[in-house]
């Protein structure tokens, strides 16, 4: 068992952070809210009052914020204030699990190891439920080494834990995954109104497809059509699961990648403006499945 | 065992009544080139000089053809020539393996009903490798009493047998297939190379991607970039599979489908458009997971 | 003067025809909507019980009907019933108004002039309120000799007659006009909305864009936000002007033509998909440069 | 007249402070390139041997630097070094005619408002023609008494000054502007293609689009179909004019600014894309119009 600094407490830190209580560990937690900090310290993590004092003693140091600018702010300090790389002790294991642009996440793998310290991102899906069961998917860049040593710690968080590559290669995987989700998405969305359109019953059009080759993990286990699959969003009103403002945040950082390498990436940009289109018209809050609403029946006939 | 008709002996119609010869149906064949009539009789079918010939005592007719224009031209004739809805037995059963617009399906089925002929329109994937190992998909639209007496004879040329729904639907759940697999492609593509512009290994990447959200069949079954796995067209110099120019034409025909129902298919229509244009630089005989070299490396740098 | 065979009097062929009567011409007038008869004959046109009778003794006959199929039925005649062709005299100069697909206009123009007679294909544009004016756009495809017949009678009902090339290019260019305008319109209004989000105001960017390289006619003549230009849609709520579902048709019958020829259109097959989409959200009947709208103000902030 | 310096002395930079020298200013010239600042010397500016030297004793500095990096290092400071902002004198009006993004526009213009200094933004366009000819457009953005102060200077260097807004609004025009800019160019070289498949002669065609709806600059002035137009890029093997690497990065910022206020810019998006796809085809240094080439003739038939 180690002792861990968990830094950010949000809808994903806080049920993460409990899941290494659970198995455990000795968890140091802090977070600007309080009052996320008292809820985890009366389940048996130990409170602190700043990001410091939570490393202070750790072996491994975990975050979970919200942006790429808060996790360059923590680790490389802003202004006159200096970041936990100057404070954190020398063979300290630092997990960042926030989902980020990758220059970020490279910029602070870099500052890091000049600081002698391990560095691994290790983005998670999986959502709150998975945060929760402890059943998310941690995709991670970094050294062998590094990942060797976060593997077990996140395996106590997760079911799948992958090892993407070096540095930065955590973050480009899981955005590389979500921006080819978003088009199975809205593809198969488009294929099953079509069908619709011409009579066919969406539940047996999405029975022939799944096995055929244009079979996917919507089909699979996430149907955005209405009823045709139980416990999907979809048959919920579209409520819970992925929101459209989550999708439409992995997107812009999938743009983002895309633009630093000067990469052609029709369909991912296609899907991009179609779900800032879809969240403009104030659907932001609701499932990104939604999306198969917009291809509608015609309400001009 | 039956007495059958099958019309169209091309390279995929040839080995789909090679086995029914060799199922021990009586198998009455007829295409306009004499060859590939004379082959078949060699190996046990029986010739015939006309269609109609062929279907004359046949219990079921199955035509396998080019383009819609050519299945209405035969059922329902031409100018002064009667169709074989004209001369085709009382019960026989029509069935027509073409992959062809809806609305030439739905013409074709109605007319035939009008003739008191039941008519099942039955699309195929698989390709030429699927044809001659009996091992190809069937998509059938027609009642629920023609498909019971087709699924048997479908049976001896393939393994998977889908009832889409009423006529017609064989033909547009088999384009909605097609159409959403060149979105998964193009999909894949783009996320692969993207990640390899990161300097990711498209390997690991695309197991990461398999079991996560963005499985799909591509990442199964056909892998798009070279080397990932073996045995597909991608390792093979872009090499049989399934020709460029036959998913322009299936994505020709989705098209159409949707511009009947003014159904929108963004992605849809941009796979359209971006297989036209790798077809009309000289792609058009390559597999289509060829696409993938798109999104190639800058040569800029 | 000329007496003219006129018929289709909807909302277009209706003062189409009348402007002939008032330049002087003898119009014999024929639609299935007696009342529109009545209307015309009431301004001095010469009311007929059938298409036949109206073209009986004219020297030119022209047609503006809703679609292909009502061309084609019309000239070609259906079932038994002989067509337009088979009646007209034998120097009849035929004009075609509609705005159909290519392909019924190249199939009526090759079987006119099997029958002796010349036939040209005159889309028109420039709306009710051109055609009320005489001020209508004609983009006509036929020979030399039947384009310089026709011209002076449409400089009776148009300001702007062209020859766009042979039998068929008048529909062509058509729709290669208007596939443009729809790109024109929605390209010029997320870039005005891209800098109204940036606080920018869309009057100023629109005058620097209009005599810069974004230059367009949207920005010249129609521009799509609301208030930045008087008397256009956008000012009057979206009213009046060209409707989206007229678009829409346009827009899928370049996508028709496209698909003859296996062309790629990415940007017209997008503008399509979002056209579909915005009509099938009940905005079929406004002026298609309501598009702007789905480029809006995000409401989830 | 007055005491200039210019820093930055390229393919741009170095014609545009010729103009000033030529206009009768006193130009006082820094760039990291010896030779530049060197044939700058000769023809009348004043050689500095650093940024801080040049600016010193100048009432108005002008950058013309490749991106934002180096604008903000410039005038932020980098490290330990202090940038422009600490060094210039109370009263010197600063103007980045470079072409970046909005954002660090905004932050340079921050710093110096903070520092009590007048900085106007002032992206150019006409390419290095137009810097020659003294006939660039600046479009600005910034307070109206810089924009006042800096008009009369940018008129000793080109043809047209526009006041797009605040600061930042030169940047956002111009790239929105570019943006719309390169969907009018594919846009149309789609239109033309389509006419050409369909038997157009691609002039005709021009002509009836121009002064048609379909009406845009790029048929005005830039037609992209070979020998359409005289005295273009088109007709010159596409050598020449504004490459398709500067299209592609100014699309980069485009899409870099759409992502900060997740603005829908699906055509915009596009555009990127397939530039991004012709660049690494090895395009990059050949014109823009040569988008054009990717919807040729059909070589497959």
């Amino acid at each position: 068992m180690s002792t861990i600094a968990f830094i950010g407490l949000g809808n994903m830190g806080g049920p993460m952070a409990l899941n290494l209580v659970k198995a455990g560990h000795t968890v140091r937690v802090f977070d600007l809210n309080e009052q996320a900090v008292h809820e985890l310290a009366e389940q048996g993590a130990i409170p602190c009052h700043t990001s410091c004092g939570a490393v202070a003693g750790a072996e491994v140091a975990i975050t979970m914020l919200p942006a790429g600018v808060h996790v360059r702010s923590l680790y490389l300090g802003q202004g006159e204030e200096r970041g936990l790389l100057a404070k954190a002790a020398a063979d300290t294991l630092l997990i960042d699990c926030s989902t980020i642009d990758a220059a970020s996440a490279l910029a602070v793998s870099d500052a890091a190891n000049q600081a002698g310290l391990a560095f691994v991102d290790a983005p998670v899906s999986g959502g709150t439920a998975g945060a929760a069961a402890g059943t998310l998917t941690f995709i991670c860049g970094g050294s062998d080494a590094g990942f060797a040593r976060a593997k077990p710690i996140l395996a106590d968080m997760g079911a799948n834990i992958f090892h993407a590559g070096g540095p930065g290669a955590g973050q480009v995987a899981k955005i590389c995954n979500n921006m080819l989700l978003s088009v199975l998405m809205i593809g198969t969305s488009e294929a099953l109104q079509l069908g619709r359109d011409h009579g066919l019953d969406p539940a047996v059009l999405s029975e022939i497809m799944k096995v055929s080759s244009g079979g996917n993990w919507t089909l699979e286990k996430y149907n955005p059509c209405p009823d045709v699959m139980a416990n999907v969003p979809a048959s919920n009103g579209y409520q819970g699961g992925f929101m459209v403002d989550l999708m439409s945040k992995d997107l812009g950082l999938a743009m983002e990648t895309a633009g630093q390498s000067r990469s052609a990436t029709p369909m991912g940009a296609l899907a991009t403006s179609l779900y800032r289109q879809h969240a403009r018209r104030g659907n932001g809050k609701r499932d990104f499945s939604s999306i198969f609403e917009t291809f509608g029946q015609d309400q001009s006939e």
